[in-house]
């Protein structure tokens, strides 16, 4: 069966983020207020598997072996119909 | 007040995306079946706005004139709380 899987990949809490940062800075120069600015990536795949439950194995394991740098990435897996 | 505004930034429909395509192909070669893969980027940015309404104004300007590519680029944006 198909499921549509959906990672989300962050660096971790205290991990310094530059791109962040510069985002931040720059809208402060457009005019606005920010009190914080974080940046996730998202991955939307739709994967064959035997069952909803393998889906997200397959999900956790693409992250730990790919996607993710355990060291300083945290990730989120959400498994839809 | 502050406001949690999430910001999805994704390619058009059509666009040719070269690093969702380069991660399938490695999804494969980990042994997975992907139908399709696509990529966004998230900003989680919590604006200081008078209302909800303002801070929704506010994350779709900063979408047009710092984050996206109006020409390539689709986005959503979200307000919380």
């Amino acid at each position: 069966m198909k499921y549509d899987v959906t990672i989300k990949i962050a660096l971790k809490e205290g991990m310094l983020d530059p791109e962040a940062s510069a985002i931040q800075n720059a809208i402060t120069n457009l005019g606005y207020t920010t009190e914080s600015l974080r940046t996730a990536r998202l991955f939307l795949i739709r994967l064959d598997a035997p069952d909803r439950e393998a889906a997200r194995a397959m999900a956790q394991k693409i992250c730990e072996r790919l996607l993710a740098n355990p060291v300083i990435h945290r990730y989120e897996v959400e498994v839809a119909g």
